[in-house]
């Protein structure tokens, strides 16, 4: 009787939810055409319309197919009742083997300025992240797709790039873009609720493959015409309004400080309107406390021993102000 | 590259969603008969128990197949946790252009007294409506279905007319139905809360083409064997617990004349359960304020300057009232 | 024209949900092997992780296909917030017929002290327990599967007691097993606040085929490693953090009884986490009072006149000191 674990593979959990979104283009008012290289590009709210149901689709994609994401009528913040809810029964690959926006992609040739972070099932094809070492996870497939937070496509440099390091043809690989000002880009970016969570228990040294089940919900963040405001809503809707419950394999010493260390409220920057640190800061990402970026409450059990410990609190007046 | 929005096909879009509804009648306690002309009748709450989740598919065969219809635990009443959410992403085609029950179906010929107003995709492929000059909107497709608030299936005169209207053969045409008293027809009624609000933003004047997306939520009215208080549930569960938020392409002034104007507090009928106000005009439909048929709450999001305005309020205790 | 009920069978509508777990084995950390008599085993959380959405899952087949189960960001208890929602049209044999764990199986043969009892689509095959008498249901089918609350495989002489009761071969049933103590396990046996409510129903004499529609949510209890205090949480969630509304086909006087007589407020030992009645009782199951294994709060629709009753009512505080 074997029970090894065999890691999913994120391209072929997604392939059938990418082609449903390509068939769908017209409903979720997408544009989809052929971009550098022959690579498709799907427009999700750049030159269209798009939608919060293209944003929800998108994030699932992000999350490799490992994972759902729900719009439900109620949630963390009252005043802001329709929110997202996002869960993964297996986070770490879900959000950080797809999810996280972690492969940084700039035109390095052309002059066009371009630059977004991939994020999706690409990533774990083209395994370009140091992440993945730790991760001990790489997939494989023969098509792929990058979701990017951004209001152009890829240009001819970055399409070659993504192309080589993936080993496919630029007319295998499918990217999907919207900016963060649009219906369907604030919604997949307030969908990674779930994916900040498992990014700063890496970063405050909480052993990965001990988060075995994940939960979290944020209230839809409206967008915003304004870049800085629009990522402002997304960030606050997480930081002040998200909630996570994740369920790690791990002593009680270990799962109460992950609790405690997890959530935003450890931040120096805690307590202002996230665009409003950003001005703080003159625009510098890097001067952010990185701790800011994690969700507002958090609930960690450890199902070794069966306790449940809590850190945080949601700030609804910091919501309420960001979002007004 | 081509950007165009194209408009989804709703008859396209439900055909799958219709063949399910028939195929699992057994699961759903829906019966499946052939009426008059060969036309396919299915009876959802008439002579059949039918159930809530058959009105939750009949919901989403309503709005073309561009919605989603789910019951949450919660919603904007905590004395009835139970709710429906709709979310849609072009609720103007959606809700207007296939949910909003709009045809009006007498028996002219026979003397059965039938009349049901007709709503679902086959007003698309029907067009007889004013309101599809506005929506700049006309379905093609080869088969299609009526959804119809009724007791009763619908009588070979009105099968005619409908088969004449849509161009087809009377046996492509499947007529869902079942009345306002059943478990079905209450469900999919209180699912036309965001219906309910694209009206009303249309009888105000706001320009439907700017509405990009919306999501409403109300409780479940629980159905009552009279007719009368049937209707009355449904409709207080919207104008006294419905919310709606709409994503609209408008300027701050007029956002925030839609979410003033649009909710049920503008009526000079808002107050008192509707089948009081129903009896209170003797049964005379026409001669209530039809500002009242919206839901009790709105908050409307201009995606042009990312500010969101609210109007209206909840009214818990009415809702109590009609559902006690 | 027909309007006769025909009952779903609940083995040809999870054929295809079994499957779809067992493709998915992988994403959901499930093991699935060949046991006893070439039976297949689906392990979903003995020697595996296995996961919240596999439980989820599994509840749904445990439904027989006619019921969903879904997890929400909100739900009865507001310190837990994520919960599950169980919806199920045809109540009573999506519930009594398939998902109650009403099949001893013990093994009476072997010495591997084995003993579980048997849920889902296989006893309405197998129909060894008076309960079906009553509901009047038998099912066919040429393949099935049991859910097992139970930490192993069953043992070759359970596996035959199976297919023999059934009239399979071995090789056409599955077995699918979660400890109580697992996500999966733990999920799938909090989806069970319907069917403890409709179990109560019966126990209370109401007549079952007055049941028409339900929907039950109780809060997700964080699993323990330890099976007493794991059966505690997850009976606490019920007891008093489970919430049902049931609709019925009966006159006042009846849906008002139920509503009083169903919660668990009426039984004697009210008031106490299960696990510390459980050990009051030295471990003697059946020395607890039956009329606590049902919601803590219930509401009764009666169809035939309108009319809701309410009983019992939640205990947060009780929820939140048997899963702290």
């Amino acid at each position: 009787m074997s029970t090894a674990q065999t890691f999913p593979s994120v391209n072929a959990l997604t392939a059938p939810l990418i082609e449903r979104l390509v068939a769908d283009a017209g409903a979720l008012r997408l544009a989809v055409t052929q971009g550098a290289g022959g690579a498709r590009m799907v427009d999700a709210g750049a030159s269209v319309r798009g939608s919060i149901e293209a944003g929800r689709r998108i994030a699932e994609i992000c999350l490799g197919g490992l994972g759902t994401v729900t719009i439900a009528p109620t949630g963390p913040v009252a005043a802001w009742p329709y929110s997202v809810t996002v869960h993964a029964s297996d986070p770490v690959i879900a959000c950080l083997g797809s999810q996280y926006a972690g492969w940084s992609l700039a035109d390095e040739e052309g002059d066009s300025g371009f630059f977004a972070l991939g994020s999706g099932p690409g990533r774990a094809l083209a395994v370009v992240e140091e992440l993945y070492a730790e991760l001990g996870y790489r997939d494989g497939g023969s098509k792929t797709a990058l979701v990017l937070e951004a209001g152009a496509p890829p240009p001819a440099s970055v399409v070659e790039k993504v192309a080589k390091a993936t080993g496919l043809a630029a007319g295998d690989v499918t990217f999907i873009y919207a900016p963060t000002q649009s219906l369907a880009g604030s919604t997949q970016v307030v969908a990674r609720v779930l994916e900040v969570a498992l990014h700063k228990a890496h970063t405050v040294g909480f052993d990965l493959h001990a988060v075995l089940d994940g939960i979290g919900s944020a209230p839809l963040a409206p967008p915003h015409p304004d870049f800085i405001k629009a990522m402002g809503r997304t960030n606050d809707a997480i930081i002040y309004g998200g909630r996570v419950q994740l369920f790690v394999d791990a002593d009680d010493a270990d799962a109460k400080a992950l609790a405690e260390q997890l959530p935003s409220t450890n931040s120096a920057d805690h307590g202002a309107p996230f665009a409003e640190i950003f001005s703080r800061v003159n625009g510098d990402f890097y001067k952010i406390d990185g701790a800011l970026f994690s969700p507002a409450e958090a609930i960690v059990t450890s199902v070794r021993t069966g306790a449940s410990f809590r850190g945080g609190r949601l700030e609804p007046a910091l919501v309420e102000a960001s979002f007004a």
